[in-house]
């Protein structure tokens, strides 16, 4: 596994496997490397000749009053947990090396950007789309890997590829989640033993959101959202953001569930901001009015 | 000579340049062809194996009161030109396959696109970026031409290249002219007569700015400018924009000059505005201030 810290370099690796007609899998990733990461990479291992990674905490995709200094940063650990699965290439930059004295260049990509985790954190998603342009240009990938637990970014992220004409596939993969349910995330560390117990709320209220729709055949987004609501509100030490119901492909906010859509949420358990997700496809020639 | 209309298409053909090791020259333009196009294609062609040019007006570099509808088209003509020399590939998309319903991305530049012909041509630059990094990625060229007439975009393209990394060069080739100086421009054919005969002031003042800095080794930038502008005010149909020496790499303004310097400026003849420049690299150990 070799570490490559310039974005010369990179791209001159990349050049080179080209050259050769090997495909590249990529996964950017800020480090703080867990299972859900780790999924990623195993595909990217699996379906390309050369399997990239990098890390690099992107400044540009976080607000001033977020975390940017205090997220999790641990590349031995990261190298480490790295060695043990198909990676080929590390890229590991510092931020002067992406982000230089003068630079000006964003990539914004619109109202889809703005809504649901744009809505708090304004914006978070043209810093994505910025370092992820970057990032497609110096890996020059194939194939792009990107976990569905961030699910508006994976919508950011192929608006961009295929609205900017990347020549490379986005590859959505399954959110991988701890034995209770909380989806895997760097964030999770934050959480003391009080709030890593409540935080499982996320997905009890998922599941809830999934089983009124695609069992119990309700179409009413707003009644499903406000059950959703009071049970993420019984808990402790939770405090919503937002519980939303979208479609999948742009997020269009959906009052009578007729079509797959995304169950959106986000909530801070006590000061850590946790997002989560799921599509349900449920079986909607069947699906009944709920008379509230 | 082969005509392609689609993304699709074009990145296919680059791929498979790209895959036999070729390397692919790019001169993306407006149409409406002239000597200065043609410089461009023909450096295209002799410094790479393919020399691919597209033709594609972008409604996204144009504001709403410019001159988008009555830019001139003429295909069969450009082609025609295009035929006389080495051209391989000619991309010619329409503006619903470059931008189709719910296209929202764009490319922000920064500042160094807010000024000169930024500032009378508001979102000018994030247009000419957006589009400039789409070719990019459509096109995968080694090289990308452009003239040093359009300076401002220079500076923007390379920056744009430099800062969201694209793997391309930029070569930047001089500016063509007519016999009497006027630089070869698309919008030349708005001229009237009487228009035609004084749109040579643009060369004239830029030629006197020129002398006043290299030959005369005057450095005060207010002086100069205004010597300029007296020359312009005092033709029959012109109306100055911006008369301004910035310097050559971030299009700062000089207030005194020490270094080569890029003199710059837009004039309205009658309807038609037109943009100039040159830089002089003068002999600046000798040069002496101006004393008013």
């Amino acid at each position: 596994m070799q570490i490559i810290r310039t974005i010369k370099d990179m791209q001159a690796l990349s050049r080179n496997i080209r050259d050769e007609h090997k495909t590249i899998g990529f996964v950017p990733t800020m480090g703080a490397l867990h299972e859900g990461h780790m999924s990623l990479m195993k595909r990217s291992g699996d379906e390309n000749d050369f399997s990239i990674v990098s890390i690099f905490v992107n400044p540009v995709q976080f607000g001033p009053n977020e975390d940017f200094r205090q997220y999790p940063r641990d590349i031995e650990g990261d190298l480490n947990k790295l060695s043990s699965i198909k990676v080929d290439i590390v890229f590991f930059p510092d931020d002067k090396e992406m982000y230089p004295d003068g630079f000006s260049t964003s990539v914004n990509i619109g109202s889809v950007g703005e809504i649901l985790c744009g809505a708090s954190r304004h914006g978070h998603f043209n810093g994505v789309a910025t370092v992820v342009a970057k990032l497609c240009n110096i890996v020059m990938p194939h194939n792009a890997y990107f976990g569905q637990k961030d699910f508006q970014q994976t919508v950011v992220i192929k608006k961009l590829i295929k609205e900017l004409n990347f020549d490379i596939d986005v590859i959505v993969c399954p959110t991988v989640r701890e034995h209770d349910g909380l989806a895997m995330s760097s964030r999770n560390i934050y959480l003391n033993h009080e709030e890593r117990k409540a935080a499982t709320v996320l997905y009890r209220a998922l599941k809830l959101g999934e089983d009124l729709i695609s069992s119990k055949g309700l179409v009413d987004a707003l009644y499903i959202k406000n059950e959703m609501k009071n049970l993420i509100n019984s808990g402790p030490v939770s405090n919503i953001d937002y519980v939303e119901i979208v479609t999948t492909e742009h997020l269009e906010k959906v009052e009578k569930i007729k079509s797959p859509v995304a169950i959106c949420i986000a909530v801070r358990i006590g000061k850590t901001r946790l997002i989560d997700n799921i599509i349900t496809t449920g079986i909607f020639p069947f699906a009944t009015d709920y008379q509230t």
